[in-house]
């Protein structure tokens, strides 16, 4: 019976001998198959018994999938001019029911309606650049990205707020990091962990803290704006190359990896607190290719011989390794690692520990490895160092050379200091 | 010239015209290949310029790579009787230094010797059963662990301490758990970050911890005993099936996953804090097989499809996937998903996040990988669910049915509450 309905749609229906009209909504996470929830005119979610429930008619079933221009760049508020892009994802959820998963454009009306606090800061402009969630954004989309990025500061915006589902949002972040070189202004990328119609939805709070940010700082460089714990007065601005989803579904998921946080936003007072300097150190560059032939090798023991196999004799072209402790693998795989060398193939080492740094040195397996040509990455994340190498494959730059260097704040040149 | 020099040679050689006899040290970390450092008789460690360095005469040069079983089972100490066994690794590093990597034996009397306030905890016994760098630790080994574990307890040990390499620490004990159900006291995994010869090192405190829970407590179970924080005072007991090494140095590397600590050990006073309560359920049993036949895989954009490939349709009969967030991966993986699973493959889900639990109702794309038999693996850990698939293959077990449950404390049952 419940097959019949699809989100998005707004419908007609009888039940226990009413009529009622309004829009299917997605089942959300504490509903089984035996319930439908129906948004009626008046703004109400009501949960029916699906058995009960008959369709009479389907009025209306909105499934756009291709991005519209029309309500691109309408400026709404004062204040320095910000433009945000939408890609796609929860934070966009107040449409999210429309269509069961994303719609795809959403106006600067609709945006302002939904939180109003950002008329007071910038003079708001919307493009939806794209519609994936983020689970299905590739590195083409990233190029995507950064081509709008160079675009809007051309177009003279102040910042950049680029809107994105939360799963893939630090790959996204690390990827414009490399593409767009010394912007003139911050570009904030901001998710939401919790849909806007929850009471618990960080939307809102977020949405201001990267709008704050893209206005009134002056840093050149790509951010992650999200909760910096559970408090809704206070977001956390991470470097894009820095940042990693450290939790499925808390507000303050998103936390900056053997860094600190870039700066920290007073959403109450609208003020930036604790930032560091980072000033554009010459004009903008765009460099907006990436070659997906890299892949990430996760060491664990008993991994199988072929699976090895694909990645170091496959495919890829650069193969960030994520080893054991200070960065090892087991012996069984050092033939494929110098083979792979000797094909002239990248090897890099970072470490499955996420905090601190490979050092590769201390024990004789990090030095066996770094005399086969393995290239230790410091406290490069992995997945920065994956991103970082599908960029160097695509603008044709020497991996040996670039992916050790600290170019956009990735790796730290200190030795890192226990705290 | 430093090449004549091997870790773990005892050498007499001439230095500005003196002559000297000593140790030869494995390089450490703040040393260049510029220099040499020998340990005299005296204790004293010297750095040489390996230029003016020369070479007389090797005395000594042990690098036995077999364990010695001639000390092993002597009693030394008061109180019950603690059996620690040897796998290899940094704890073990006082002896480090003999062989330049990890030297296969070494007898009660050097580990109370070097901790001698464990003599006050337990009568302790040691056995080696076996030499590995813990990068180098297979499914092979982990089922040696847990057979020596049984052999132990049927023995009449109140208590096992596993001195093992930190690098892969989290996999052995996650594998023991599952092979060795109720055992009748604690099976402690212990490590240390730092060697013992360091002002810093962690291997005193921490192996004190592990004898002191071995010792007292009357828990069920597998652990892992290392420091809490940086306070030396205090070592955290994490359950084996839920601990992870989260930094690649810092002492306080290994932290529980989605769960508290089972226990703290004060050290000072010798005495068990907030403990958790675990009887055994029954008696001891010892289901010690691994079958190697899981991947792990992790998923991230732009994956190369050939690498899939041979996760999906090779070797692996088990497949984890680290997805995004709450349990997503691409589209584009979907079709390798539903032929896997086609094929009676196992593929199960946690989350690349680390933290937090994968909730695979909540978007349109969790639904769909349900919906094709991808099992949802809650709040487990990522490495833990490969290795519980490998014993669950090992044994004969329907993996479909045991995955999901929780056996080990490896998967809370209930809905995780954002703190």
């Amino acid at each position: 019976m419940v097959q019949q309905f699809k989100p998005g749609q707004l419908v007609q229906l009888e039940y226990n001998g009413k009529l009622l009209e309004g829009l299917v909504m997605p089942r959300s996470l504490y509903e089984d198959e035996k319930h439908i929830t129906i948004k009626l005119k008046n703004g109400y979610n009501i949960g029916l018994d699906s058995d009960k429930v008959r369709l009479i008619k389907v009025l209306e079933y909105e499934n756009t999938t291709q991005p519209t221009e029309e309500n691109a760049f309408n400026e709404i508020g004062i204040g320095p001019r910000v433009l945000i892009m939408g890609t796609g994802g929860t934070i966009a959820s107040k449409v999210d029911y429309r269509t069961g998963a994303v719609k795809p454009a959403f106006s600067a009306r609709e945006i302002v309606d939904m939180v109003p606090e950002i008329e007071n800061i910038a003079s708001i402009s919307i493009k939806t650049i794209m519609n994936e969630l983020s689970e299905n954004i590739k590195p083409e989309n990233w190029s995507v990205m950064a081509n709008e990025v160079y675009k809007a500061f051309s177009a003279g915006y102040k910042g950049v707020v680029i809107a994105h589902g939360t799963d893939t949002m630090h790959y996204s972040a690390s990827a414009v990091s490399f593409a767009v070189e010394n912007p003139p202004g911050p570009v904030v990328f901001v998710g939401s962990q919790r849909s806007s119609d929850r009471p618990s939805s960080d939307s809102a709070v977020n949405l201001q803290g990267a709008v704050t940010f893209a206005a009134k700082s002056n840093s050149s460089g790509v951010f992650v704006a999200m909760h910096a714990g559970l408090d809704d007065n206070l977001v956390a601005v991470h470097r894009g190359t820095r940042v990693r989803k450290n939790h499925t579904s808390r507000r303050d998921a998103f936390e900056s990896v053997n860094d600190r946080p870039f700066a920290y936003i007073d959403i109450e007072n609208g003020t930036i607190k604790r930032e560091h300097e980072a000033n554009p150190q010459g004009r903008i560059k765009l460099m907006p290719n990436f070659l997906p032939r890299a892949s990430i090798f996760n060491f664990y023991p008993g991994i199988s011989g072929s699976v090895a196999k694909a990645v170091f004799a496959g495919d890829p072209l650069s193969i960030i390794i994520e080893g054991t402790g200070l960065g090892h693998v087991s012996r069984d795989v050092f033939p494929l690692i110098r083979d792979a060398i000797a094909e002239g193939k990248f090897v890099g080492m970072t470490s499955q520990c996420i905090w601190g740094s490979v050092e590769m040195a201390v024990y004789e397996t990090g030095r066996d490895l770094m005399a086969m040509g393995v290239v230790p990455l410091g406290d490069m994340l992995s997945e920065t160092a994956l991103v970082k190498s599908m960029w160097a494959l695509g603008n044709g730059l020497d991996l040996k050379a670039v992916m050790p260097l600290n170019i956009r704040g990735e790796i730290s040149s200190r030795r890192p200091v226990e705290k």
